[in-house]
């Protein structure tokens, strides 16, 4: 194949970059237009080559040896006659050869001048995370100034492609916008798309720009192309689905546990674990490994995990860092499916040999690994609390994961004082085996878990992540807090973790296609945790705001824009159903304004007319605090109207917003416990959470 | 003077819009630079004036019946030869005649062809709420679809329009973002002081758009000049200030109080009013006026406030809207100060004639009327509970303003939960009398209060409260929370007050001009007018963080990121200060990461040293929950090492998020009440409120 023939040529010749005539040669392969072209090696060449592809020309030299081709003064653009060119083809040779009198050169290229229609950027980077990745923007300021740039994984769809088109903020100039115009948007994407199998199917393009490509009404042509070229990044080894599935079940389920470190003293780390297995309740076998005691808190304790007379599903590891290796090899020769790795002293805190070395044994032996340098695990499910930390057993569909301890220790304090039903809650730290991908393949199918929520620094392997998620969110949120969003941020990653933070825009834009929902910050990754499980999913996208102060439908509208959710467009008969419920003086529209004054049946006939027609997707309740309709008398009214009409069908997401004196706090509480997400005191958390649904929604392809 | 001829003569023959020669007279007046240029009646005289003027030219129709005239044909670019201008001088003669037989045709105007280096907008609208406004951006697709465009109040100094230069997103690129020229910023922005100066002296140019002005290096030329004009918008008459402080004065801190409407009738507001009053504990005179009754909670009782022996220096009105005018008239006879309006059923039930009219009773006695339609008015400081709500008597330090009822109650509700003292809470409703800028004008000089936050939804005088703001700023934060930000949100508020709610950048720009701290949300203004007075002042841009969990300290370094806020690139001498105190791979630089485990020593050394240094400015702090150094330890360790170090005069803004159980929200609550602004489970919180700190002493000039 003669393109790989060129990649291999180039990479034998030492070279870094593919010359014009080789990008050109890679273009046509894939079915990229770029100008007509021909490469001149006389001044009469390229007299006869501009003739055939008609002035005006550029006339560029092609040099291995020259990268910057301005700057060698080897550039002219806009001949427009013969004589034009031949005068150019002797000076450009002369400008490079002052430039760089030892420039091997090939010739010079004749170019047709092309520049009509818009000037957009196609290119695909070699990200440390996600591999192959195609942008996309409009050149010029908008990219180069404002960064109005989008992000794909390569290879992508045409629709993917054309996705892109319309992710930029400037997307409406391609469509026409002050009279322009318009660009040939199929023409485009497929550009973008073949750019997408172009760095797939060669993997030693570690960079390549289409910079400035023209799009017009006709098509799309690459007026310049720029390859880079390198080894290709080694391929990620990944466990088949079903083995990964195998071991974290056993992980997650196991029939037995041992310690490793188990202990009697109150404040060791190995007592911690052992405390939380037995008063959590765990029902499995618990097998302490302690080599200088006989038994532990009433069970039999063995010097080594070797000497166990049945199996070990579970190792959890309560030791320091340097005892690590060998107890590990005992863990691996006894056939358990996971290790358990609380211990610090690994990556972490540099020491990357002593890390690598537990990797070895534990692969070696096919043992799973969550951490090193974690708090451990939770399953309430199982009642397994396999961690130091204090422990929890409320149960719930939620799951949640940790890169840092501290953000751990947050989700525990948050879901206890919010009761926050968890089926999971993991550490993952170093993340040296186990990653978020693996988590979410067990959690996939867990039937305990209906939302997964995961904060996260960094992934190890960008494409397991995306795979696992797609697969996922069809069925269940997943909803990420990633952390090193902003420039500064990602400083301090590295610095944390040693990991390679990616670019926050890749990260974004992927993890948008991925279909998982975002979360800004840490209280918004719980609330969403909290909340999303309890939410129906909408199937549409009108959402009505009822509310009783005016004030209160002002700033639940603003929410709305903000969460990217549209206020339905009230029909006549609707807005007529509305109004034969609320004052005359109330506004109908969307806000519903049933004003203050009101009755609880004033609330109940509306909130029953959103439920019930069925035209209305979502509901946003406003509520203020008022003699005639105390906080608890809506609580109780609102959790029976919504049980009420689930039970009729009419499943729908109903968020509120309660503002009043403290009463309203208990009146949330009663409301969250009843299915309806409320909070008191805000306007834009209710409606956030309520956007993360439909984000979710919308990803599983269940509004269309 | 000649142009206020040219406007009055173009109003009297019922224009709206002023001619191109018009337009550029007003520019040559003003000093704004116009392209050379001159009218031609004919064909010879064209050529003439293109000559002297220099080729290339353009020509224009002018013709007062023609507005749009590229759409007649009007306009012809480029002209390069005396041949072209007088054949084209014909053609743009018949293209007009055949576009509009019966236009009346002055002539054409020839124009020097400029459009060398950036292309800009300058123009000037007429807001409804702030009077003329000047906007600024670049030209083409920043403007018109990315609208990245910024406004200020006209008339503006030089340095307010140098700051526009600067407040776009692509402001880079006048600078000489990817090596174009960068523009004259000196001569742009006086083109646009100069414009500013231009709508204030001619109220009657309704609308004026530059555009393109064309910015290079040398200077600034506005290409095409379009002037609007119509009636001037009436004068806004505003009370001196010291009126307003002395009737505002009354209002708070009254000597009497008569409640219009009192009742012994639990339920009814007159009883809610007057429980209040009594066990808030209001020291001065209460009148209980019922016509009914001779004696309510043990108080003489009045028929009219006409009869009440002493003066009355505030009347608190709970009586159905059609009973008030003429208890109003009494009110006004009797020299009250301010009469507290709580009855709805005015302009926001449609009843505008009503509204009017008691605002016309008031003015005419001088009476200042707060309302109607609210909940009524709290200050602490005099002990006064003078609304129908629950009663609120936890002094502070900052006033709390709404002009909604419910978002009056989640601001009750909240101070109660919270415990954050007040000096007021005011409900400003309907707004037909007082309006922010009196109470503004009061907590100005209120040494009860150290902070404003305000909830508005409109504006009725924009330009007063805007200097009100300026004023209070120098002093004490004020916070606002706008509500109808959005299109949608606006919208709203149209259909909820009546009130034509600004476009939103208008606002955000105006009121950050003002130097007023915006909130986003209603949690963020209750989050920020409870922190700000607790937080001492910064005196510098250097932010550190020191924190026990990397994983807070990743996620704060985003936060810090996303409030505008600046992490300290520390010198190498403190680097190795903080190095002494943390383990070896503890990191150092910033987020000083102390790492999880460590002993309240560490803590106590590191953020002592942060305190001690006077080139840091501010601390942010990341807990992390460990048995080593338990939350209550962190929070009595932190509360002491800040006193002590404030005792010594290092007076810094200090906030901390705290990661782990629940032990860590009576952690947060101890730090808050000792000056630290701390919060449970979230990294973004305590950032957010440090960053609104920053934006308010950068307003006031606190750092520079």
């Amino acid at each position: 194949m003669p393109i790989r023939d060129v990649i291999e040529k180039a990479l034998a010749e030492g070279r870094t970059a593919l010359t014009a005539p080789e990008g050109r040669e890679l273009c046509l392969a894939y079915g990229i237009a770029t100008p007509g072209e021909g490469l001149a090696t006389s001044a009469d060449e390229a007299e006869r080559l501009a003739g055939e592809i008609g002035f005006p020309v550029v006339l560029k030299i092609v040099s291995p040896d020259i990268l910057h081709k301005t700057d060698a003064g080897g550039v002219l653009v806009g001949l427009k006659t013969a004589e034009d060119v031949r005068e150019g083809y002797d000076r450009i040779l002369a400008n490079a050869l002052a430039y760089n009198p030892d420039a091997k050169i090939d010739g010079i290229q004749v170019q047709q001048l092309v520049g009509g229609g818009h000037e957009v950027i196609v290119g695909a980077v070699t990200d440390p995370t996600f591999g192959k990745v195609i942008a996309f923007g409009l050149g010029g300021v908008l990219v180069e100034v404002l960064k109005d740039v989008t992000f794909r994984l390569a290879p992508l769809s045409g629709d993917d492609a054309l996705g892109m088109l319309d992710d930029i903020r400037a997307a409406e100039v391609l469509r026409g916008a002050r009279g322009a115009e318009p660009a040939n948007r199929e023409a485009l994407a497929a550009l973008i798309e073949r750019v997408g199998r172009l760095v797939t199917d060669i993997p030693e393009i570690v960079e390549i720009d289409l910079n400035p490509v023209f799009a017009d009404a006709n098509g799309a042509v690459a007026a310049d192309v720029r390859v880079l070229i390198g080894q290709p990044q080694p391929e990620v080894s990944r466990l088949p689905r079903e083995e990964i599935l195998r071991q974290m079940t056993r992980i997650f389920k196991p029939r037995s546990v041992a310690v490793i470190g188990a202990s009697a003293e109150t404040g060791k780390i190995g007592n911690s674990v052992m405390r939380n297995l037995i008063n959590g309740g765990y029902k499995g076998q618990i097998y302490p490994i302690n080599p200088k005691a006989d038994e532990i808190m009433g069970l039999k304790a063995y010097k080594s995990v070797a000497d166990v007379p049945g199996d070990v599903d579970v190792a959890v590891f309560a030791i320091p860092a340097k005892f690590v290796a060998p107890a590990l090899e005992e863990v691996g020769e006894k056939g358990a499916a996971g290790a358990i790795m609380i211990p610090s002293g690994f990556a972490e805190t540099g020491n990357v040999e002593g890390q690598k070395e537990i990797v070895e044994i534990a692969r070696r032996h096919g043992v799973r690994m969550l951490g090193p340098n974690i708090y451990g695990y939770y399953y309430t499910p199982e009642n397994l609390c396999a961690t130091f930390c204090t422990p929890y057993d409320v149960r719930g569909s939620v799951a949640l994961t940790s890169q840092s301890g501290g953000i751990g220790m947050a989700i525990l304090g948050f879901s206890r004082t919010t009761k926050m039903g968890v089926s999971a809650i993991v550490g993952v730290g170093n993340k040296a085996d186990v990653d978020e991908d693996d988590l979410l393949t067990f959690f996939e199918q867990d039937e305990n878990t209906k939302a997964v929520a995961m904060h996260l620094e960094d992934l190890k392997d960008g494409r397991g992540f995306v795979d696992a998620a797609r697969r996922v969110v069809k069925e269940k949120p997943v909803i990420v807090l990633k952390a090193g969003r902003t420039a500064m941020g990602a400083r301090a990653a590295g610095s944390h973790t040693g990991a390679l933070a990616g670019d926050d825009k890749v990260y974004d834009d992927i993890l948008r296609q991925a279909g998982v929902v975002r979360a800004p910050g840490l209280n918004d990754m719980l609330e969403y945790a909290r909340a999303l499980p309890i939410l129906p999913a909408p199937k549409g996208e009108n959402v009505v705001i009822i509310t009783g102060a005016g004030g209160s439908g002002v700033l639940l509208s603003d929410a709305i824009v903000d969460a990217g959710l549209t206020l339905m467009d009230i029909p006549d008969d609707l807005d007529a159903a509305f109004r034969a419920y609320i004052p005359p003086f109330g506004a109908a529209g969307n806000p519903i304004d049933i004003t203050g004054g009101e009755p609880p049946s004033t609330y109940e006939n509306t909130v029953r007319l959103g439920l019930a027609d069925e035209r209305i997707h979502a509901l946003v309740l406003g509520y203020w605090h008022t003699i005639v309709t105390p906080p608890m008398v809506f609580a109780e009214l609102i959790a029976r109207v919504v049980a009420e009409e689930r039970a009729k069908g009419n499943v729908k997401p109903v968020v509120a917003s309660l503002a009043g004196d403290t009463e309203v706090e208990e009146a949330s509480e009663y409301l969250f416990e009843h299915g309806v997400v409320a909070y008191p005191y805000t306007t834009e958390k209710p409606v956030a959470v309520l956007g993360a649904k439909y984000r979710w929604a919308r990803a599983a392809g269940l509004l269309s």
